[in-house]
C-alpha cells in the first residue's frame, strides 16, 4: 500500500490551521572549513525562539546522496514520493512558465538550435540567444498549424522554449528529437507504443513546418524537442489529506507544482513581506498554506553567500506576521539545499522546524544545521513532514484497533 | 524479499533467553510546555542503571506522523510488517476477548443496534447498552442455528460483540452489515468474490434469526456485523526466529496477539509483579519471552499522568526479578505512546532499550524520552527491534559470503 492511500484511509477534518513555510535551497555549507553555514550565519532572533518551543530535524529531500530538483523535491514535501509520482519535464516546463495545462495537453521542451547544410546539428543552444530573441521566434511557431490540434509556443529563457499541444487523445509515449550532441541530425519523434502513432506523426509535421518558418533565422534556423509529458495525474490534496489548501509563490514554477496537486494559488507581491501578508489575508478561507520564497535558492545558485543570508534574515524579521496568526502546526523546511560555495542543488540534508501543541520539545534553541541535527526529529525523509504535519493538527485516525 | 524471509534464512537456534519487556503506550508529553514526561517524571533508579549498560534509541510504531492501534503495534514489536500483515478487526475482537480462534473460525464485530418500523437504523450503538445487558442478548444468540455451522456470540463491552462462525469453507470476503450511519437501513452481507458466495448466505441467515430473536428486546432489536475476518495466517515465531517463544500478559487482547505469531501462553496473575514472577517459574523452558503491562496505556488513555508515573515506577521497583535472571538480551519498549495530556495513542516516538553483552553503548545514563534521543541507536523504525534482539543473541548468521 502506497503512503498517500494510508493517509486517505486516515485523515479527517477539523477546524485547525497549518503553515508550511519553505525557503528554497535553505541548507548550505560553510565557505571554510569549520565555518558556519548561511543560516548559521544569519541573525535569526525569531527563528531560534521560535526553535526554542517546536520539535527541530534534518531532512533528507529524497535519500541520502541525491540532489534534487524542484520538482521532486517539492513532491517529496506535499507527501508524494518523488520516485513514484515523476513530472514530465515538459509539464514541468509549462509549470515553469505559469501555463495551466489542461487535461488532455501534451507539452516538450524547446531548444532552439542551429543545423548546418548537410542537416547536422551544430549548436544545439543557437549560440544562446536572447530571450527577446527567443520571444519572437516563439510567436512566429505559434501560427503553425497541425491538424486539428492547438498549439501554444512560449519562451522559457534564452534558447529554451516550452510547447504544449492541445487536442485529444495525445500520448507522451514519444521519444526526444534532440540527439543530445553535435554533428548529428535531429532525430524523428518515434512512437513508443501503438497509440502514441499519430501523435508522433503530428509532432513531427510540427518540427518540420516550424523548420520553414526559421529557414532564414539562422543560428535559430531548427528546434529540437525532448521531455514530452501530460499533465501529471497526481492524487489531490483534498482527497488525500481533506485539506483545503492554498499556495503563496512568487514565480510560476512553484505555483504550477502547487496546482498539480490541487492548491489554490493566491494572488500575492514578489517581497517576502507581501507573501506574509497574502497569508494574514486569507488565513480564515483555507486550513492549509504553503509559502514558498525563491530568493534563497537564487542567491545559492549564484554562490552570494551573503546574499541569501540577508534573504533569511528577512524571513526572521517578518516572521511575526506569521507567528501572530498562531497556526494550529507551523512547518519551516527547505526544498533542498543550495550551497552559495556549491553554486548549486545539493543532496545535503536540510533544517526543519516544527511548531504545535503536541510536539515533544527538544532542548535545541537555535535554527540551523549543525542544532536541528541533534533535535528530537533526527535525520528523517522529507516525505514524512505531511504525516507529521497531520498527526499534529489531530487530522490522522488511528491505524488498526 | 520481506525482511521475515531474510530472518528466516539466517536464524539459527543456540542457548540464550531473551526478554521483550513491553511497557503499553510508555511514551509520553509533559502537561505544559518543557516539562517533563510520565517516564521522565518517574524516580526510576533501576531502569536507569539498566541505561547505563545498555543502548538507547526511540523507535517509530508504523511509520512517522502514524498513531498505531494494539494489534498493529504489537505485529511492528514481533518484527512483522504491520502494513503487510494487518490482522482482521473480526480476529482482533475475538483476540481481544481472549477466544481462541482455530483455522477455519470466520470473526465479525457485532454492534447491537436500534431499529425502527421501517426497517431504519435509528441508534448504531442501541443506546449503549450495559455489558450484562449485553451478556444476556449473546447468550440468546448463541442458540441461533444456522446450517452446519457452529456459532458463538461473546459480549465484549457494552454494545459491543463478537460472533465466530465455525464450519468448514468460509470465506472473509464479505461486507459490512453496518451502514455506518443511522437513518439507514442494514445493508445485506454481500460476497466480494465468487467463493465467498455460500458464506454470505449463510451470515444474512444468522443476521436475519438474530433479529427474531431480538424481536422484544428494543433497543438492542438487532445487530450490525463489521470486520470479517479468518484467522490471521501469520508466519510462525517457531519458523522464523526459530525461537520457543511464551507470552505473558494480563489482558486478552495482548494473548491473542501473541498467539496468532506462535508464542505459548502463560498463566500469570494481574500485578507486575506476579508477571515477573512468571517469568522467573519459566525461564528455563522458552528461549523468548514477551511480558506486557498494560496499565501504562489504560493511565494515558484516562489522562491520568500521575497513575501512569506510578505504574512505571512499579516496573523499576520490580525490575530485579527480570534482571537477577540475566538474559542474555533484555528489551524495554513500548507498543506506541500514550500521553495523558492526548488522553489516546499518538505517533510520537518510544524510549527503547537493549541491554546484551554485545550492544555498544553510548553516554546515555537514563531511560527517558529526550536522553533516548541522545542513544547510540538513534531513532529506528520497531520493526527493526527483533532483529537487533535476535542479533545480539548471537542468533543470525551472516548474509552472503
Amino acid at each position: 500500500m502506497d503512503k498517500l492511500d494510508l493517509i486517505k484511509d486516515l485523515s479527517i477534518t477539523n477546524n485547525t490551521k497549518m503553515v508550511m513555510l519553505v525557503l528554497d535551497g535553505l541548507g548550505g555549507l560553510s565557505l571554510e572549513a569549520g565555518g558556519k553555514t548561511e543560516l548559521e550565519t544569519a541573525n535569526t532572533p525569531n527563528l531560534d525562539l521560535l526553535a526554542e518551543s517546536s520539535v527541530l530535524g534534518m531532512t533528507d529531500p529524497i535519500m541520502a546522496g541525491i540532489t534534487p530538483g524542484s520538482g521532486p523535491a517539492h513532491l517529496a514535501l506535499f507527501g508524494y514520493d518523488p520516485i513514484k509520482y515523476a513530472i514530465g519535464r515538459g509539464a514541468l516546463g509549462a509549470a515553469g512558465i505559469g501555463f495551466n495545462m489542461q487535461e488532455n495537453d501534451l507539452a516538450a521542451r524547446i531548444n532552439f538550435a542551429t543545423y548546418d547544410d548537410n542537416g547536422l546539428i551544430t549548436d544545439r543552444r543557437a549560440g544562446r540567444i536572447t530571450t527577446d530573441k527567443s520571444s519572437q521566434l516563439c510567436e512566429l511557431l505559434s501560427v503553425v498549424k497541425v491538424s486539428n490540434v492547438k498549439i501554444f509556443v512560449k519562451p522559457v529563457k534564452e534558447h529554451r522554449a516550452v510547447v504544449i499541444f492541445r487536442g485529444s487523445g495525445l500520448s507522451d509515449k514519444l521519444s526526444d528529437s534532440d540527439p543530445q550532441r553535435t554533428g548529428a541530425q535531429a532525430k524523428e519523434v518515434v512512437a513508443l507504443d501503438e497509440c502514441a502513432k499519430t501523435t508522433a506523426v503530428l509532432v513531427n509535421e510540427f518540427i518540420h513546418k516550424a523548420q520553414s518558418v526559421l529557414a532564414d533565422k539562422h543560428p535559430a534556423n531548427t528546434i529540437l524537442l525532448r521531455g514530452f509529458a501530460r499533465k501529471p495525474g497526481l492524487p489531490q490534496m483534498k482527497d488525500v489529506y481533506k485539506l483545503n489548501a492554498a499556495a503563496i509563490a512568487g514565480y510560476p514554477m512553484y505555483k504550477g507544482l502547487a496546482q498539480f496537486v490541487g492548491m489554490e494559488i493566491l494572488q500575492t507581491g514578489q517581497t517576502i513581506r507581501e507573501e506574509f501578508e497574502t497569508l494574514k489575508t486569507n488565513f480564515d478561507k483555507f486550513n492549509f498554506f504553503f509559502i514558498h520564497i525563491k530568493a534563497t535558492d537564487s542567491f545559492g545558485e549564484d554562490g552570494s553567500f551573503a546574499k541569501k543570508v540577508k534573504v533569511i534574515e528577512e524571513v526572521d524579521k517578518n516572521l511575526a506576521l506569521i507567528t501572530d496568526l498562531k497556526p494550529d502546526v507551523l512547518v519551516i523546511a527547505g526544498d533542498h539545499s543550495t550551497p552559495a560555495f556549491l553554486k548549486s542543488h545539493s543532496w545535503h540534508p536540510v533544517p526543519f522546524l516544527l511548531h504545535s501543541k503536541y510536539c515533544r520539545l527538544d532542548d535545541v534553541k537555535h535554527f540551523g544545521e549543525t542544532s536541528c541535527l541533534k533535535g528530537a526529529l533526527g535525520r528523517f525523509p522529507a516525505l514524512d513532514i505531511m504525516s507529521l504535519m497531520m498527526a499534529n493538527s489531530l487530522r490522522l485516525t488511528k491505524y488498526g484497533a
